[in-house]
Parts: C-alpha cells; structure tokens; sequence
C-alpha cells in the first residue's frame, strides 16, 4: 500500500481524492469548484481524445468551434433546456468595462448557439446529414465540486447532428453510443452497460437520452457518456429546416451525444487499488517504465547502455526512463505504482551480465506478478505482457461489476442490492415508483438496457405488471 | 476571378472578409464579438496546432490545462497587468442562480492562475524548469470584431515557464521565438522579422516581448506570436520562490509565449488572391484535390476507376476526390480555387485513354500552371510540384515583403513607406517620436529587429543620434 494513500475499502471517497491528487492527475484550483488538469492527467486525456478524434472522423464526423458565450434568450428558445439548465449558469453581466445589454450564459452545452448556426447552414437535403463535433470547455456551477466527477468547468466533445429523417438521426444516436461503448470496453477497460435513460434522468429538451453506465469499485455507477435524442424539437426552437427532394420544407431531426473528463474520474475508479492508480496499456500516457538500478559508478554505465539499448527497442510505445540520481529504486517502484503505469522494467548489473531483466506488472502488484525475461525475447514479451494487462483490467472490472450486479426479488433485497451494487429489476414505468427508490436509498434508474428478458415481470416497488427491466444504482 | 469575390487592389479588408466567409474558414457567432470556426478553418488550425505541439514537445513541454475563470484579486496582483487588460475583460458576476462575492473575470490570458499553482507546485530547484502549455480559448472584449482578428473569443496556446535562472529564462523565450519563426516560415511560408518590442507595445507586466512579424498582401503587419519575458516580476506578484542548491531561497525567472487563431488571418492575407485562399501545401487540410470529369456513364466509370487507384498512389497525402454529381467542373474547379487547395488533379476519359492527368497549380492559375503528367509519374510528381508550391509561396511572400519594405532617409520618405509597407529605420528610442509616428501616420513600431546594422544613425522622426533600427508599419 502506498505510503500515506487511504485504503480504498476503509475511504472510497478520501482514496478517490488521494489518487488523483498524488498521481499529479489533477489539483484543486484556487477558483471554486475549479480544477487544474497537471501535465499526466492531461497526457491522459490527450489519449482519450485522440482515440475518440479518430473514431468520430471514421464515421464521418468534422471538428468544429462554435462560442463560448450564450445569450440567455437563446437558451429560452427551448423551455426545459433552459429550466434545466439556468441553475447552473455561469453569467457574464459585465464586457469592455460596461454592463451588457443582454447577459451572456457561458455555455453549459451548445445546443443553443449551433441551432442558430445550422439554421443559417442548412437549406437543402443536400447540406445533410450535418455531422459536427466540437472539443470544447464547458460550465456548469457545482455545489460540492470533486476533481473530474463535479467541477464547475470541465472538458468535453459534444458532437451535434441534423439529419433529413427521423430513421437517420436514430441511426446516429445508436452509432455513436456503439463508438462510446466500443471505446470505453477495448481502451479503457471498462464493461457497460448501453441502454435508454427514464424521463426524469434526460437531459433537458430531449425526447430520448441513452448512456452507458459504468460501475465503479465501490459499486456505485457512473454515467460514462450520453448520446441524445431531439426529434425536431430543437430544430422548431431554433428553425432549422431544409427543403426536401420533393420541394417541401421540413424541420431538421437533430442529435447531441458527449463524453468529458469525467471519464478519467471513472478509470481511476475501476481499476484503481490502494497502491494508486491502474491505467490501461492503451490509454495510459506512459506504458512501460524503465528502472535502472546501480550502486557504482561502473556498473551504472553498464545498465545505463542496457537500457537505451531496451528503450531503442521498444519503439512504438510510451516509455519512461526513470534514471534519476537521489531516489532510491524502491521509491521510485512506489512512485510509478502510485501512478499507475501498467509495466515496469527492472534491470541492475546481474540482470545485464545474465542478459535478462525483470517485469513487474502493475494489475499483479508483487512477486507474483514479476517475471524474468531475457533481453533478446524483451520486446515481444513486454507488448504480450500490456495486452494481457489490458484483458485482464477488463476481465477483472466485468467480474466485480457481475458480482455486484444482483437481480433481487423483492423490495427488501432490492434496497440491499443497490447498497452494494447494480440492481437489475422490473419497473412499472411510474415516476412514483422511481421517485420512492430515490427517496428510500438515493438509488436512480441508471438505464434500461437494451437487452431485455423475453417475459415481462412484476415491478420491485409497487408489483404491477412491467414491461422493462431496468438498473437502479447509487451513481456518481 | 471568383464570381462575387471583390477583388484584393479594390478593398483588401472586404476581399479578406469574402474569403475567409465563402471558402467557409470561419462565419459571424450570433453572439457580438465572436466567430464559429467551421470546419474547414478548423481542420486548418489542426494541422496548426499538431506542428506546434510536435515542436512544444520536441523541446520538453508538456501540455495541462488551468480553469477559464480568474478571481479579480488574482489579476490586480501584478497593477500593469491589471491595467493593460481590465478594459477587455469579460466578467462573470452570477453563478448557480446567485451573484458571487467575488467576480470572476473570464481569462483574457493565464499568468494570474497559473502563478498561484506554480507557487504551490514549486519548491526545490530540483523541480525546475516548469515546461508547460496549454492550449484554450481566452476572451478579449473586442469593440470591432473580425474574423480571426479581432474576435472577443479565440483560440489559442499559451506556453508558461518558470526556471531557476535569468539566463535560462532567456534562452527559452529565444527558443519559443525561434520555434513560431520556424514554423511560420517552413510550414506556413510566411517570411518573418524578429525583435523585441517598444516598451509601449510590451504586454502588460513584463519586462520585454518579442515578436516575429509577418507582411500581409496590403502592407500592413501582423504580429504573428510573442514571447514573454516576465523577469522576477510575476514570481514576487504571485510569490513563485524555490528553494536553491546553496539552501537561499529564490523568486523564479518566468516567462510565457502564445500563438492564436490569428495565425489563420495571416495565412490568409499573406497568400490568397483575387481567387480566393491559397493554402500552403504543409498546413492546407486538403492538398490535393482530384476532379474527375465525365459526360455519359461508360467514362464516369472508367474514370472513376482511374481515380481510385490514383487517390491510393498519393497514400500520406490529404486527398479530396470532388465526385459529386450536378456541379460541372469548371464549378468545381472555381470552388477549390476559392477554397485555396495547394494541387487540383483534373482527368477525363480522353486522359484515362493516353495514361496521364494534368496538374493545375492553384499558386499559378491558368493555362500556364497546368501540366500534363504521366499516370505512371503521378505520385512524384504530384509530391514534388506540392513542394515547389510551398517554395514558391515563400518566396513570394519575401519577395512582396522586400519590395514594399523601405529604409527611408527623411520623415517625407517614411510617411511614404509606412503608407504602403515596412518602413526600417533609425530611431532614438524616444516615447515622444514614437507617439508623433502613431499620430500623424497610424504606424507603430513592430519590432526591433535582432539583426542591426553596425554604426548608429539618426532618429526618422527627431534627427537625434538613435543605436537601434526598428520597422515601423501599420498593423493589424
């Protein structure tokens, strides 16, 4: 256990903090609600993006910036956007020394200054399907702030689409959510579930929202990423119409889906341990870390040549060579475990005359996870070692997720489950009976899978007839 | 000439507004002051940043991000920075439904809030230098707004260093200037001068800028990046002390250095023409594009086929193929002239017949920048002729620059100069002179150039002895 780092099982939260803060992830801002993302959380969140980037473009998308700065009418032009969102405006009263004649929201998400923008863009099926994405900064005010889970500003993509038809713009919904799925399953090792939203958790002005849920290791879950569903709302709110191939003027079908950095909130809770964190092989921005260990000045040179000899070979992945002078190797393995580098290379003098060295994986802290490799087999065997390390961060989150997820059959051992874990029960449909849950044990109705049973059941709360199983879950 | 497109010699700022408008680079924000960047400009400022970001890393940066809003109090402790961007600010009074205790000023720059951070991050030498950039968006209430310009909000990377010494401080604002110079001249091939500033054209709080600055089509500058050297003054403001190798403690050197979308009007003034934008080949989003031309559906396949296997030959490049239907070529062929797309591949039956393709030059229009190539050639020359645009581009830029750059002997001569370009000369170094040329002519000092004749002369404006030549002109 590192130094000074709260057992996870004694203090989810206090661990949590602990992590991200010494790992040099992020700090607290001295603004409020507000984080500093360091240099190794953002090299974090490069990699995210860039995997992201690529998929979005893949499928067809353009990146775009649209402003900062909202002005309140036009949040008004959607009733339950604007009620949803004025809560948690940030408010620009003030520019160039004067009062404004119209105050300025800055932008909590951007459906309301791109519509106006797509109004003036679209005038015919063919400037569709408009497929745009924007990385961006956004503001939300937050009461009681935690680093990448709460902040009052974050980053994050919010892509925007405006599509001919209503089979189109579904299509977009389900394809992005499969690009979100499929990323936080095989980069950052992270199972989820996909599913629809109840009415009470959409985002506001939306006819639909899906998202994957994630748990996390204290069993509680976390929306990983939401894609949205506007029908033609937003394009009535905002006039977004184009003329068909029949001559007819028709509104716009339109969608938003996003993820943000609160997703790295979510990876330092899955696979983190009371050693620090666990990145994944394939998002963590440095993969292998290189140890060199001497005592004297000869043998020094020596493992010094052997390791920019190793370096060279590794070629292709993020590797770090710790060689600093006044740490010992020991707080330098601390170190490196705390932050969560999935492989570390170990090699001294003996290792360099027998021409082996040591492998030390991060997800199997301790002797049984180390391994003795000679330098000739080092490169195959240390990207065998990361992928084995990515399948096995997956395995191990599934396993904990299945054993945490119950499917009870009644209200007492449904208030025990969603104590511990993932509910998966029947649901009535009623907001009264969500409504109950929320109040009994602070638990929401996370999704309702996709993947439903064949029959219907009874509901857990009340005991009608239901149609749907859906997750009920204490969430981030 | 493209249709509607006011020509450059009539009214350069209307033809810079039309461009940067119908290639679709950037569009008016409905909100005052502020510009979406569509995403063909955007894709451009991609390939901006990625250079850059390649370079930061190149020379030990590592990129973070520090939050969008600034306490007041925080500004006000340094009183020069304060003043000089008090009058620009934006200010957010109300979040979360209340009016805060404190406003917050929306960032017009980031030293106030990273200073506190590096105050706190740094204690030891041994932590030194702190080699960080950001890139974000930062506001400057901008009374009249244009795009790219002067817009309330732009983009931008903001590099901020703290060192242990006044002498590494130096080197890395040297480094940094010589880094924008680089990449100004060989990827945007935008020729540039660099110098430090007049004490009145300093950002606000520090002790020297430097800048490179670059000629646009109409004569005018552009400062196309500064560099910032802070001296001891922002470490004592925000109390920024390390503690030595000897055991005193010491204020930091600190220094930072930015790059804006900006950059992007620069591109655009220094190359387009009465057709439109021409991009450089080593930033254009799209470097060559192929317009495929046919009339009945036999040749529409063979030609088509053709494309295909040309668009695989020219692997590594960006490559548009423009096969849509209902738009003639010649339409065609004018849109990505406007659209400024460094290489146009034209091929029609009768090319696919004889086994060739002809190359149109976008930086030579017309017959005479047209050639026939070999299908068998293509890939090379198709690489080579993208790089003899980019030589070219540059050289025109120089050779522009050269002849509109005066060293007038009398003020007569100069007023002349700066009318219609760069104007070298001697000047005293007087805030008086300098002030009398703002007056009567509108053109300031840019900079003072690094490279200096050897003897002295006499001020252009005072006649007083002066040491140093600076290149006065108007600007942007």
């Amino acid at each position: 256990m590192a130094e000074g780092l709260t057992p996870r099982g004694q203090d989810f939260s206090r661990w949590y903090n602990e992590v991200v803060r010494k790992a040099q992830l992020a700090d607290y801002a001295p603004v409020r609600g507000c984080m500093v993302i360091r240099p190794y959380g953002y090299a974090l969140w490069e990699n995210i993006r860039e995997e992201l980037d690529e998929r979005f473009k893949e499928t067809g998308h353009e990146n775009a910036y649209f402003p900062l700065f909202i002005p309140i009418s036009f949040l008004e032009k959607e009733a339950e956007h604007v009620e949803g969102f004025s809560p948690e405006l940030a408010v620009v009263t003030h520019g160039g020394g004067k009062e404004l004649e119209e105050s300025l929201a800055v932008r909590p998400t951007s459906e309301a200054v791109i519509g106006p923008m797509y109004a003036r863009w679209i005038q015919s099926y063919r400037d569709l399907p408009v497929l745009i994405n924007q990385w961006a900064n956004v503001v939300r005010w937050e009461m009681r702030p935690r680093l990448f889970l709460r902040t009052t500003e974050f980053l994050w993509q919010e892509g925007h689409t405006a599509h001919a038809t209503r089979r189109e713009a579904e299509a977009e919904i389900q394809r992005m959510l499969d690009v979100y799925a499929d990323f936080a399953e095989n980069m950052a090792a992270i199972p989820v579930f996909k599913g629809r939203k109840s009415k009470r958790e959409t985002f506001p002005g939306a006819a639909a929202t899906y998202s994957i849920e994630a748990m996390m290791g204290d069993g509680r879950a976390l929306q990983a990423a939401t894609s949205h569903d506007f029908g033609q709302d937003f394009a009535r709110a905002f006039d977004i119409t184009f003329q068909d191939a029949d001559g007819e003027l028709r509104h716009c079908w339109t969608t938003s889906w996003g993820l943000s950095t609160r997703f790295i909130g979510a990876i330092v809770m899955v696979h983190g341990d009371d050693r620090g964190l666990i990145l994944p092989p394939r998002l963590a921005p440095i993969q292998v870390v290189i140890v060199p260990i001497w005592k004297d000045e000869e043998a020094r040179s020596a493992v010094l040549e052997a390791v920019r000899k190793i370096e060279a070979e590794l070629d292709g992945l993020s590797v770090k060579v710790d060689d600093r002078e006044n740490f010992t190797p020991g707080y330098k393995f601390n170190e490196w475990e705390l932050r969560g580098a999935p492989l570390r290379i170990e090699i001294g003098p003996r290792d360099v005359a027998a021409r082996q060295a040591v492998l030390a994986r991060r997800d199997v802290p301790g002797r049984e996870g180390k391994e003795i490799v000679p330098l000739d087999n080092l490169s195959d065997e240390v990207r065998r070692t990361l992928d084995a390390i990515q399948q096995a961060l997956y395995q191990r989150a599934q396993q904990f997720r299945d054993s945490r997820t119950a499917e009870p059959e009644d209200y007492a051992a449904f208030t025990d489950a969603v104590a511990e874990g993932f509910a998966r029960a029947w649901w009535c449909g009623g907001a009264a009976c969500e409504q109950k849950v929320k109040d009994e044990t602070t638990a929401t109705i996370r999704c309702i899978p996709f993947e439903q049973p064949a029959a219907g059941g009874k509901c857990i709360v009340c005991g009608k007839s239901a149609e749907q199983q859906v997750i009920f879950a204490r969430a981030y």
